[in-house]
C-alpha cells in the first residue's frame, strides 16, 4: 500500500576498508541522514528543506543528490505524481563517512514507499548510485550498498553490479574518528595512481582474501592485519591526513586490532574486540589529534549495523 | 625417531586460480612426485636416480630442485650425515601442474624424516620454496603451500610468508586437462604486464573475495564465476594456449561451473559439482583439443586433496 508520506533513515558507512578499495563497505550505527518524502500533485522531485548542512548542499540541479535520485525513481516508475523532499543531515559533508550515500539511500527508501509498485533492494542500490554520480562524478556503489542493506558488503562484480553480504562478527566494535581537516574527495582520488605494480595486486588480493576469511571465521586479529595489508591506497592517502601515523600508532597501542582510512578520508576507523577497547581507542585517537591542534569527533559503533529503514 | 630411509609423495597442485595470481592454490589427487631419501655417511645431498623425466631434469647444481632443497635442510639442521635421493616423476614438466613444487615438497618431507629434530610444516614450505627458486628463479609459494599442506591455501601475506588454509567443499570435483603444447613458464611470465590499471585491481580484488566467500559457503556457481572474474592474467595467457576459448566453452557447456588456467599453463582446470560432471567436462575438453590436432591428458580429482605424506 503506497504511502502519502514516508521517512527513511540511512546510516553512515565505511567504504574502501583497507585492501578492498571500491569493493568493501560496512554500515555504522548511531549516525546518518533522514529523508522525508511527501507525495505531491505536481510531477517531479523538489527539495523543500535541508537541515544540518550549513547551507552547503545544492538544493536542485544535477549535483543535488536527493532530487537526482528521487527524479530517476519517479521517472522509472512512470509515477503520475511528484515528491517533496525534506533532508536532515546527520553526517558531516566530505568526511569519508558516506554522507552523500546516506542521503541517496534514505531518498531511495523514502520515495520507494510512495510508489504503487515499490522496487527491491538491489534496484534501490542502482538508483542510489545515481546520487553518488551526482555528488562526485562516479556512480560508485561501495557506500550505497552497505547503506541500504546494512552489515558488511562485498561488490563481487562491478559490471553488472553484484553485491554479496558478508558476515559481520557480532561482538566486534568500531571507533571512528572524524578530524576537522579538509580533504576533498577529488583531491584524495587524484592522489591515486592510475596503475599499480603487479606485486601490489598480489599483496592486495592476498590481504583482501584474508579479510574475507577473517569475517567468516570471526578472527579479529587477522581482520586487523589484513586491513593494514593495503599497499595501494593507504600509503598514498595517509600522507594527505595530518597526524595519521601518530593516530594509527595510538589506536594500535590502545586495543585496536587495525586501523585504516574511511572512504576517501579524512576520517579513520579502527576495529576492536570490545566496546571498552573501541572507546579507549577513540579517546586515544582524539587526544593524539588534539595534541597536534586538530579537533576530532568520535563515533563508537557496533561492526556492521542495520541498513536504511523506514521510520 | 629419525629414519634411515623415508619416502614421500607430493601431489600435483593448481596455482594462481583465476583472480588469485600468486595467492591461491589447491592440491589434486591422483598424480604427483615421489622422493625417497636415504641417510648416507658422506655429507651433502646427491640425486642418485630419476625416473619419469625423460632425462630432462638437471641431476645436480643450482637448478636441481631436489638437491637444492635437501642440501638447504641438511645445512640448516647441521646434520652430520648426507642424503641420497631417488626421484620418481609422476608429473609432466612445464605443464602448469606444480611439477617442480611436487618434487620440492616430497624432498622436504622425506629429508625431514631423516632429521633428529624434524621441522614443522611451515618450515617445510620455506625449504620447498628454495626448490621453486632453483627451478624458475623466484621462490613463489603458491604451489608448494598446497602441495605440503593439502586442500586450498591462501597466501595472505608474502613477506613474511603467511599461509591460511581455506575450506575445500567436499563435494566439488575438478577436471584438469594437460594439452601437449609447449608453454615455458618463462614465456608465460613474460607475457604479463608489470603494472595493471586500477580498475583491474578492483575487479580482481572483488572476484578473489567472492571466490573466498564461495569456499566458505560452498557456493559452486559463485566460485565458477569468481574464477572467471580474473582481468589480469587469463586474458593475456589464454592467447598463448591454442584452442583455449573453444575448450573453455566446451567445458562450460558440459557441466563445468568455471574454468581457468592452471599455474602458468598450458594445463587448464574446470570445477564441477559432481564426479560425473567433471568426467563429462574432461571428455569435452579432450575432444575439443583433439579436433584442433592437439592431444590432451585428463585428470579427474576431488577438489582439495591431501598434501604431502610419507609412504
Amino acid at each position: 500500500m503506497p504511502k502519502k508520506t514516508a521517512r527513511a533513515f540511512a546510516p553512515a558507512t565505511v567504504a574502501n576498508v583497507g585492501p578492498g578499495f571500491d569493493v568493501f563497505g560496512f554500515a555504522l550505527a548511531g549516525a546518518g541522514d533522514t529523508v522525508e518524502a511527501r507525495r505531491a500533485e505536481r510531477p517531479g522531485a523538489r527539495l523543500v528543506r535541508v537541515e544540518g548542512d550549513g547551507g552547503h548542499l545544492p538544493r536542485s540541479g544535477p549535483h543535488c543528490v536527493v532530487t537526482v535520485v528521487a527524479q530517476a525513481m519517479l521517472r522509472a516508475a512512470r509515477a503520475r505524481f511528484g515528491a517533496e523532499l525534506y533532508l536532515t543531515k546527520g553526517l558531516p559533508l566530505g568526511s569519508g563517512l558516506g554522507s552523500s550515500a546516506a542521503s541517496a539511500a534514505a531518498t531511495a527508501m523514502a520515495v520507494n514507499a510512495l510508489l504503487t509498485r515499490p522496487y527491491g533492494k538491489m534496484d534501490l542500490v542502482g538508483f542510489a548510485r545515481l546520487g553518488e554520480k551526482a555528488a562526485c562524478g562516479t556512480p560508485h556503489a561501495d557506500n550505497v550498498a552497505p547503506a541500504i542493506s546494512g552489515g558488511f558488503t562485498l561488490l563481487t562484480f562491478q559490471e553488472p553490479l553484484e553485491i554479496m553480504p558478508l558476515p559481520s562478527p557480532p561482538r566486534w566494535w568500531v571507533a571512528i574518528a572524524h578530524p576537522h581537516l579538509e580533504l576533498p574527495t577529488r583531491q584524495a582520488r587524484a592522489a591515486l595512481r592510475r596503475s599499480v605494480p603487479r606485486c601490489s595486486l598480489t599483496a592486495n588480493v592476498g590481504a583482501a582474501s584474508g579479510l574475507v576469511a577473517a569475517l567468516y571465521t570471526g578472527n579479529l586479529k587477522l581482520f586487523g592485519r589484513a586491513l593494514m595489508g593495503d599497499t595501494v591506497v593507504e600509503p598514498v592517502r595517509a600522507k594527505l591526513i595530518r597526524g595519521y601515523a601518530a593516530v594509527k600508532a595510538a589506536a594500535l597501542a590502545n586495543g585496536a586490532a587495525g586501523l585504516s582510512i574511511s572512504g576517501a578520508g579524512p576520517s579513520v576507523f579502527a576495529v576492536a574486540g570490545t566496546r571498552a577497547a573501541a572507546e579507549r581507542t577513540g579517546r586515544a585517537m582524539r587526544q593524539t589529534w588534539r595534541s597536534q591542534g586538530v579537533d576530532a569527533d568520535i563515533l563508537i559503533s557496533r561492526f556492521g549495523a542495520p541498513g536504511t529503514q523506514l521510520i
